[in-house]
């Protein structure tokens, strides 16, 4: 075949497919109109976006596949906003939630996609342009604006998708009680004498069982292996004694769940039960330094506290958490050096964990909201320590 | 979760795989040496290779995620390869079966990968890229080194990849064999009242079962819609005197197959089995256009000529063919205005077809190699038009 699947490096995620029309015509406007003005309050003087999540996010399309064929939407200031899509896909592109929002400019083979784009945009002008556009698609535009200058939108408008309004916030809840079903399922399964991988497998059933379209992660880290919050899932025969991580996620109608627990497969040890107190209360730290105004490193700075005060400072090898949203991991980081105040609407997770190498790992991570005046989990499992078989 | 699993538009393909361990350090040492003396050829002083395909040939490594963390092999003359990678992604990249002959330089959250890379670099010279490298890391290299120059691999060196080595044909070969296998299985199942979606399943179940990792397309087209080689398999019920074009492929041990038979449903008119014949005609004459120096333009037009004389010139609306390797869709393009000889060792697609709108399709593909002294095909299931069910 040709033409029509280039790029086969991405063809499973379009099988999977994320985009269900949860949004109208003018959610779609709207967004887009934000994200112009907050193009604008950065000083530039518009947007590329290439295929992936903020395209997605800003008109629900998303192409059968990344290619080395120009799909880019060029949102400017003062003009309606502009799909440039090769021909072939020109259908799927006008079935599109937003579509109606656009103005579609459809190009076939042997044509210039790239004199095409250059002619709605400005030389000397600044544009920002999706993280991950391609390289051969940024070099071709450069060459055609050689004094035009462009930032990537992760540099420029970190922020962009990070206020979530109430539809989404409403999905992201869907999609962490979806998980939060999945913990209540995957507690009753034994689990001593079946490997790592058993589990994992259990956990990804569950969640399609419960709505997911897509299974991101299904971490499954016992004894040992939980103390490298690297390690996914393998030939690890879970035993009697062993500490496990289970930290799971993926997208239920276009948007993330992401939570973990730490369970025991019988009776815990009396250190083991105090690592995973001192981890519970740097969560409820943590999510108790939400709301809005605080700056993200601050709720880093209140998980990471009492984890420092109890004397495990050291085995705490990441940062607190991260954006959720139409992806699993995106702005904003709470992260230590990240200023960026909390906005109601904002989504992230709380995930601290202490990490005892050779021993054994503890995480507790839920999906939190900004409220008008605080925060608000998505996720509400129990937090204390789970006794498994 | 966090930290390893960035990107999840690409979680999917890692978790089929596509890297298993077939060729040696020796090979991928050989391939990178090769890539090093094409970039000099072409006045490059080096290349910049983002995970992905060309990532895949020349180390074997193919990462969890293409992610905002930057991975990148860097290939300069004497100099030895180095890869940049994430620590959390550096034992990953240790596994790979390339890894030996890299120079690997991991670094951590809050390091600059970019001062790492640039320092590997010179300023004032010039640079191939791969295509779907991120703008994101585009960009901060072109700050690091405002000097410097950035072209496309696909622009610089299309045929890096192009011809394959002997054990790269025998995965291809044996890719071919899987998919015609997949050809003999379906033509025994009805056809006749079932969804184009149903016989979509059984082929990718099909592919599957003759050792496919990873099935890219399925297209299942009836009657009229085989007149949209856009199309890729949908609710329309097969009917008896329906023509169905069947094109379909995957990976296989890392190595892509794709071809193309059109059958039909009960016994085909005149009309039916004189299109089918041009197109078959057609076809043949592309194979036999493939030998070593012809340019890949007179393939497509040795195909074209056949059914222009025919009189549906204008209903062959694409081009002849594609190049196939670790990807299913790659140059050399066989098209008007490549003028790139052939060399033994290149692998393709021929698949002339005739489309008559609101009525039916007809198109037959074969995998073709290059040998001394003309073509191999790497499909061999009959061209004649089978009768189905």
């Amino acid at each position: 075949m040709d033409h029509w699947h280039t790029d086969h490096w991405h063809t499973e995620a379009r099988m999977t497919g994320t985009t269900p029309a949860l949004f109208t015509v003018d959610d779609y406007r709207a967004r887009m109109e934000r994200a112009v003005r907050a193009a604008a309050d950065a000083g530039l003087a518009g947007l590329l976006v290439a295929p992936g999540p903020d395209l997605v996010w800003l008109t629900g399309y998303e192409p059968p596949a990344a290619t080395e064929r120009l799909t880019l939407l060029v949102l400017t200031a003062g003009h309606d906003p502009v799909l440039v899509v090769p021909a072939l896909e020109a259908p799927d592109a006008a079935a599109a939630p937003g579509a109606p929002a656009l103005d579609l400019r459809d190009w076939t083979d042997g044509k210039d996609p790239y004199a095409l784009t250059a002619a709605l945009l400005e030389d000397r002008a600044g544009y920002g342009i999706s993280d991950n556009a391609w390289a051969l698609h940024l070099l071709a535009l450069q060459r055609k604006l050689p004094d035009a200058s462009f930032a990537s939108l992760t540099d420029a408008l970190p922020m962009l998708r990070a206020v979530k309004d109430e539809a989404e916030l409403k999905l992201l809840a869907a999609a962490g009680a979806a998980a939060d079903a999945t913990f209540e399922e995957i507690r009753k399964v034994p689990f001593g004498g079946r490997r790592e991988a058993d589990v994992a497998a259990d956990l990804a059933d569950l969640l399609r069982r419960f709505g997911h379209s897509r299974v991101d992660f299904t971490i499954v880290a016992a004894g040992p292996n939980g103390a490298n919050p690297h390690h996914e899932a393998g030939d690890r025969v879970i035993e009697r004694g062993d500490m496990v991580v289970l930290d799971f996620g993926g997208l239920k109608q276009g948007y993330g769940s992401d939570t973990t627990r730490t369970v025991h497969v019988g009776e815990p040890t009396g250190e083991e039960r105090r690592v995973h107190a001192v981890v519970r209360e740097a969560q409820e730290a943590g999510f108790r330094a939400v709301r809005p105004g605080v700056a993200c490193q601050d709720v880093d700075r209140a998980a990471r506290a009492v984890i420092a005060d109890a004397g495990y400072g050291e085995y705490f090898i990441h940062r607190t958490g991260h954006g959720i949203g139409v992806t699993t991991h995106e702005p904003p980081y709470v992260v230590e050096g990240e200023e960026q105040p909390l906005v109601p609407g904002m989504c992230f997770s709380v995930e601290p964990g202490i990490y005892l190498p050779g021993r054994f790992g503890v995480r507790i991570e839920d999906i939190v909201t900004v409220t008008g005046d605080g925060g608000r989990r998505l996720n509400d499992t129990t937090r204390e320590l789970v006794v498994v078989d």
